[in-house]
C-alpha cells in the first residue's frame, strides 16, 4: 500500500535505507552560532549510520560533534519533475573508538575536498523518513 | 584573487548570487519540534529574496514562518569530483501583502510537489556565503 501525503509518496524505511545506501554526496545540517547551516557531505553508510570526514578546525567538525543532526540527500530531474528526498535524524558523533576508526579508515571515503579531512564523523539514525514527487 | 580555505575555494558575494539566481531546486533547513530537518523546494529569487510556495497544514510550513532558516543549493559531478555548494541564511516569512502576493503568483513557481501548495514564503538573505571544490 502507498501512501499519499500532500501529493507525495511517502517512502517505507527500508526504501529510505536503500536510498541512503546508494548515495554518496549527502547535507547536514546543524547550528553554528545559533544559526542554521547546511555542509555538504561525501558519505557512506556502515552497520546503520552515517559515515563521513571531516577537517580539522572546520565549522563543520566543531557543529556536528554530539550535536544532534539532520542528513539528506535527494534527486531531482527537472525535465521529468520527478524526484526523491531522504531524510534521518540523529546523534553525531566523532569515531575515536581505535577499532572504530581503523574501519573507516578502510572504507576508502573520498573527503569532499582537497584540504585535510581526518576526522570522522558517524551519525546514528533515531528516524528516517523519506518523500517521493507523484 | 581567489581565496582558499580548506581546500575550498570562497565564492564571491556576486558569484553565489549568480548560482542563487540560477537554481530551480534548493534545500530549507529548518527546526522542528526541536529537532532539524530539510525540506527540498523548488523556489525562484525576486528582488534579492528566495521565494517558495509550502502547503497548507505541512511541517515546513509551520517551521519557517518567522524563523532564521538556512536555505542551501549544490551542483556536484560524481566523475570528475567538481561541484559548489552557496548557503543563504535569513529571516522567512510567510507572505500575506496582497501586491506582493500578487508579484508572487506571476513568477509561475512550480510547487514541489502535486499537493496544495498555496503559501508562498520568502527568504531575505542576511549572509550569503558558497565554496567550490578545487
Amino acid at each position: 500500500m502507498t501512501l499519499i501525503e500532500n501529493g507525495l509518496e511517502i517512502l517505507t524505511p527500508a526504501q529510505c535505507t536503500a536510498l541512503l545506501e546508494g548515495g554518496t554526496v549527502g547535507r547536514v545540517a546543524v547550528t553554528v552560532a545559533a544559526l542554521p547551516a547546511i555542509f555538504p557531505v561525501n558519505y557512506t553508510v556502515l552497520h546503520d549510520q552515517i559515515v563521513f570526514l571531516t577537517g580539522e578546525g572546520t565549522k563543520l567538525r566543531a557543529a556536528v560533534d554530539r550535536a544532534v543532526v539532520a542528513f539528506q540527500i535527494d534527486h531531482f530531474d527537472q525535465t521529468t519533475g520527478s524526484g526523491w528526498s531522504v531524510m534521518a535524524v540523529g546523534l553525531a558523533e566523532e569515531i575515536t573508538d581505535p577499532d572504530e576508526l581503523a574501519t573507516a579508515w578502510q572504507l576508502n571515503l573520498r573527503p569532499f575536498a582537497s584540504g585535510d579531512r581526518s576526522h570522522f564523523v558517524k551519525i546514528s539514525p533515531e528516524f528516517i523518513s523519506g518523500r517521493r514527487i507523484l
